[in-house]
């Protein structure tokens, strides 16, 4: 089964946004075996959006188009489907409904030009839009289904997942597909791919593994395709177990989550408690964590000790230490470490001190250079890490880095 | 003067990268004076690949390929490119050099087939890849310039910039253009747009205004086109003064500089010195600032506060004050910033706490209530906000709002 995404606008053509709800939507269909054949950005332009349109259907089963649906004059999706379509354009009373009831909740007056959203092609069947006043169209047509959504990322979502997923699962066959993934740190892929070379070797025909490799992680998807569920699932619980093996203490979740999410459910669920002191990662790090919901019950939070002084005055790092040994040390991430385990009162925590570059280095100590520490009450964990010359790759690298010696930590400890 | 581009490979449309290649390249073709038509992401099909480059011939002008290029076997933009200008491959000396060098510099032994990577379409003017093994290709066709590129994101960006941009005004009659951006922050984009209508309905037809608006900020961007440069430097500066006049306040920057670093830029000017307190935004507001090289010369650090412990131990928030008050109120927000302030010793002074959603939310603190604090030694600001629902644009709207009113304290004291 085959699909294409057009996304209609001049904001993506001018360089404004970079497109991600495209990748969104092709990884979404790509879960459930449908597979993307082209993705296009086009203008929003009459003539350019009916070639693009009919381009699509030519290669491929499901059309689905984003962005266009706005009330300004600009936005032209709508009348030009209803072109494509020749069909003409009718008042949908429930679409009319919703938007009459965001502008009333904002008290806001409604415009004729607001009225106009809840006119749609006759043709169509409306798919409501929890979140915005453009409502989603659904059409069939010569064997074809073509689904318009809105551009705004979260509205588009909601409505893939809420209402256009599920459609497309219960109109057309598609097969049972199961995905199971493993997440890996500390090592690269081709290492990863040698040592499982002969279970990737033994894999059956229905079973896919690819490697997501991202700074410093490689995520391993293995993707069953087939009829029966059940005896999918045991399959590939069986190669994934496999794997998880032989790969050993680089997994670090059987599951597709971000890393610092794997932290937090292991420490939350054991009732444990992190704090952080930040140097060269400059808040990254405090910042991956607090960006998911329920993290202040094992975050207590830290300090981003930049300068020497904070060093001092928050985390009790000695002066001599300092210009004995210098800030990226391994003397100054032990005092750095234990001086938040001690002093912000938390189970475990972690530190990080390194030259973030572009300036800063020195012979010996050369950009990229990163001294993480990790402790808990009974030890301390240090190890000196030499990334490149990228800021924001050594900040994020450090970060892996970091949360990967945490767990190492947690494993040794929490039996 | 028309561009199109094609990316080629399968990781865009299985959705595990996000495209941001074609975003980069559309806003350095559009500087140029040269509108982007189409961008199109297409699989590693020959047949696919032959289809995209004719559609995007009877289209535009100029046609950017990126990707493909690499050594495996999956990788076919060249003896496609060849196929389609109905060419052979020929080895080139200077990109085998290239490869070679590459090769000895990591020691690794070179194959058959990265000897391979040395060959291209005959008719192709190679552009030499200065970070990697594939060499950009420049063909033009019946009229048509077409130009092949790795994929890999600073390899592309390195021959854009150095080689193909370049050539591109070499060999074309393209119109000057300049462009001046002003970043305002606090109002919206329909306001400002009606602050300024008369301003923008008497700019001469080879001046535009485009409103770039993103999370509490909005980019007001004039671009004027024609011959003489030295003329549309004076018109365009000109119309510059008169909105930036006219928006007062809310203008920040008459350059197109990310808000941090508008701060930044005018606190290390003045040799002035910063540091934060963090609840709700748990890291970002320090991320942010020290994402950007040389940042240290006015940051010193900071705190993030999540618990209560930590605000009372760190910055000295009186315990009594956080029972009576709560952690998102005035009183606790001016004794977090006065905290940072005087204990970490810096100039100037931001903190923020607030309920980042989706849970803590009360009846009198609902989700998305934020208190921001920015302080000297003379003077602390407070000012309460009701955001949305949403927690990552809470925390990102908290970051704009908390920089906005720490430069409004700073035009107030250093003048």
């Amino acid at each position: 089964m085959l699909a294409e995404i057009i996304t209609i606008g001049d904001e993506i053509l001018i360089g404004q946004i970079v497109d991600t709800n495209s990748a969104w939507m092709a990884s979404k269909l790509n879960e459930e075996g449908i597979s993307v054949k082209q993705i296009s950005s086009v203008s929003d332009n009459r003539e350019h959006i009916l070639t693009a349109l009919a381009e699509a259907a030519t290669r491929a089963d499901i059309i689905l188009i984003t962005g266009g649906l706005g009330p300004t004059k600009d936005d032209i999706t709508k009348r030009t489907l209803a072109e494509y379509f020749n069909v003409g354009l009718v008042l949908n009373a429930d679409v009319l409904a919703n938007v009459e009831s965001i502008f009333k909740k904002y008290n806001r007056p409604l415009l004729e030009v607001n009225r106009k959203q809840a006119e749609v092609p006759e043709n169509c069947e409306v798919i409501s839009n929890n979140n915005g006043t453009a409502p989603g169209m659904w059409f069939n047509d010569k064997g074809k289904i073509y689904v318009s959504m809105p551009g705004v990322p979260f509205e588009m979502k909601y409505m893939m997942e809420e209402e256009v997923i599920p459609k497309l699962k219960m109109v057309l066959t598609l097969p049972v597909i199961i995905h199971k993934t493993i997440l890996t740190v500390g090592e690269g892929e081709s290492f990863l791919a040698e040592k499982i070379s002969d279970i990737e070797d033994s894999l059956p025909a229905n079973i896919k593994l690819a490697y997501l490799p991202k700074m410093g992680q490689v995520r391993l998807r293995l993707s069953a395709y087939g009829k029966n569920e059940a005896e999918l699932k045991d399959k590939i619980d069986a190669f994934a177990h496999k794997i998880v093996e032989r790969v050993g203490i680089n997994v670090v979740a059987r599951e597709d989550i971000p890393l610092e999410k794997v932290v937090l459910n292991y420490m939350a669920e054991k009732g444990l408690t992190l704090t952080t002191a930040e140097s060269c990662t400059g808040g990254y790090i405090s910042h991956l964590i607090t960006q998911h919901a329920g993290s202040s019950q094992v975050f207590l939070g830290g300090a981003v000790s930049y300068s020497y002084e904070l060093k001092e005055s928050i985390l009790g790092v000695k002066n001599e230490t300092l210009w004995q040994h210098g800030a990226v040390s391994s003397e100054t991430v032990k005092e750095m470490v234990e001086g938040a385990l001690f002093k912000f009162k938390s189970d475990y925590a972690m530190a990080v001190t390194g030259i973030a570059g572009p300036g800063g280095g020195t012979e010996d100590k050369p950009v990229g250079t990163v001294w993480i520490g990790v402790a808990n009450v009974n030890k301390t964990l240090m190890k000196k890490f030499t990334f490149g010359n990228k800021r924001l790759q050594n900040i994020e690298r450090t970060a892996v880095a970091a949360f990967y010696m945490l767990i190492t930590l947690l494993r040794e400890s929490e039996k």
